[in-house]
């Protein structure tokens, strides 16, 4: 392991993505300093990860766990419409770490980090005696003026998704199976792929704002059922889906080991990071069917009924709760 | 306890320092977004405060726990001469907590806040079964290339702190020791306030960098002999300091059941949030004695030999160690 912090400072400082020129202080100072461009507006975000809660030492590696908490708050920026610019890492180490836990742990954030072309500027460090936990602030830039509200939303307007639903909740379900014969079709290649190494939409929000598509925005982080319902909230609206037009995962024969329907996957199952959006209508032909590769889908429309309503695909209309992941539950439950 | 997430979001937006009109979107919402007016740089940071590392449930309220956190990164703001403009507030509950305890340490948290015009815009909640944390950014602003560095000392000039020294480690040792009598004295309840309700010294921050006063700055979170080796490294310097210049707690007669002297206290005690700056000789005059009821005390000089040494009240010097705070020690030890 580091034998002091400032070892464990210099080698951070000499891992992390190089800083652009508007950095003017980084990691092992004080705090960071950074310019923002005028005329542009500061976007902030914040997102835990903790052992146990967010990640299973048993499911996910270091790389894993270092990716996907960087990934949650690059889906918040793009959630808003706005470029990822720097990163701040507070990281509390458990003692039973070893110096590769937490090179790798680095490799895979810094990895996403020069990705989307995010310097890692500071941050803090702990050691505690059980449970790992990271918080992994995210700082960027939205055009002034231009950033992509929840609360846009109109009755009328057409609501679209950006990807395959419910992918990273099967990836999930199946690192946690005992029978690793599921694991073994290209489908599940891909959604290990998407729970293990999601890829936050960051492209396509600011493609969104700067195209003045999107009239609200929100990304899919509890699943689309509680994100939707998040949206239409702030909107002050309600929101009606078709069954048949849920992208969610595919696959011929459904192993009915797992539980759980492919739909119910798409409705409820989190950590998707795909974009939620509504376009007025006389936008929606605008929106490609493609957006860099990844598909974009019209899911269904908002109206003034301030309730969710899935349209099953006899089309019998049914309510539709929002069941995605609820901290407080675990109070309350 | 609160039901859900968004209770608990409804609460927290009723219950924050009113933002200013600078903030336009808040806590609730996927990010914040703020505005930096246009030729200020932007000072970012996080700290951690874990249960067990940086707080005792035994020793220490709610309410005292909230500020400290804060006053942890907003004293990072004042070590590069910034202004603290907004917060965000990632907690890990633990599963034992109420609501009662939820709420005291937002009063703790958001009465600081106030106090120094930050408003709490944002952040993340999530439920763990033991320890509680908490990880705290601020952001602030600092004029365009005023922000003062560790790195700026030069070989002649005057070591500065600021306030009383070994106040807040005093304080934590009088809540440890078991002799309740220990606490009755004036001294005692100055050391307990340094410790529970630590004020970062942003004000005097700011002074130093807007009248170009210091030459470089460092807050002393980890103790006086950590935080002057951080700067000395960072600066490419020595420095020399005299025992009899630095402003320890005094008290007449002091008691030997604490096991330790005011001098170590003041050298070696963490968590003063004081402020520690270096002056070119040619300014040190212009140091005001006493700022805003803060005494600034000079307490040595900047060398060009890469040494830290302390002379001692008989005037022989002895190689300083920095014996603060280190996370790393708990691998090595």
């Amino acid at each position: 392991m580091f034998r002091s912090e400032s070892e464990f400072v210099r080698w951070l400082q000499r891992s992390s993505p190089r800083p652009g020129a508007r950095l003017l202080l980084g990691i092992g100072d004080d705090a960071a300093l950074v310019r923002v461009a005028g005329g542009n507006d500061l976007v902030l975000t914040t997102d835990l990860s903790i052992e146990g809660v967010h990640f299973l030492r048993a499911v996910h590696t270091a790389r894993s766990i270092g990716h996907r908490a960087l990934a949650r708050s690059l889906s918040d920026i793009a959630a808003v419409g706005g470029t990822p610019r720097f990163a701040l890492v507070s990281l509390a180490i458990s003692k039973q770490a070893n110096r590769a836990w937490l090179e790798e742990f680095y490799t895979g954030l810094t990895a996403l980090a020069k990705r989307f072309g995010v310097a890692v500027i500071g941050g803090d460090t702990a050691v505690v005696p059980e449970r790992a936990g990271v918080d992994v602030v995210v700082a960027g830039e939205v055009r002034r003026g231009r950033a992509l509200l929840r609360s846009g939303a109109q009755p009328g307007e057409q609501i679209f998704v950006s990807g395959r639903l419910g992918l990273s909740a099967l990836g999930l379900r199946l690192l946690l199976s005992r029978r690793p014969g599921l694991r073994r079709s290209a489908l599940s290649a891909q959604a290990l792929a998407a729970h293990l190494y999601p890829l936050p939409q960051c492209v396509l929000g600011r493609y969104l704002s700067e195209k003045r598509l999107a009239s609200a925005l929100i990304d899919i982080s509890d699943g689309l059922s509680t994100d939707l319902a998040h949206l239409c909230e702030s909107s002050g609206v309600g929101a009606r889906i078709s069954q048949g037009l849920i992208p969610g995962p595919r696959l011929s024969a459904w192993p009915k080991s797992l539980g759980i329907s492919p739909l119910e996957l798409a409705l409820h199952g989190g950590e998707d990071y795909q974009l939620l959006f509504t376009v007025p209508t006389t936008k929606a032909s605008s929106v490609p069917r493609k957006f860099r590769g990844v598909s974009l889908s019209r899911i269904g429309e908002i109206t003034r009924a301030r309730e969710l309503v899935l349209v099953r695909a006899d089309g019998r209309p049914e309510p539709l709760r929002p069941c995605g992941y609820n901290h407080f539950r675990k109070w309350t439950a």
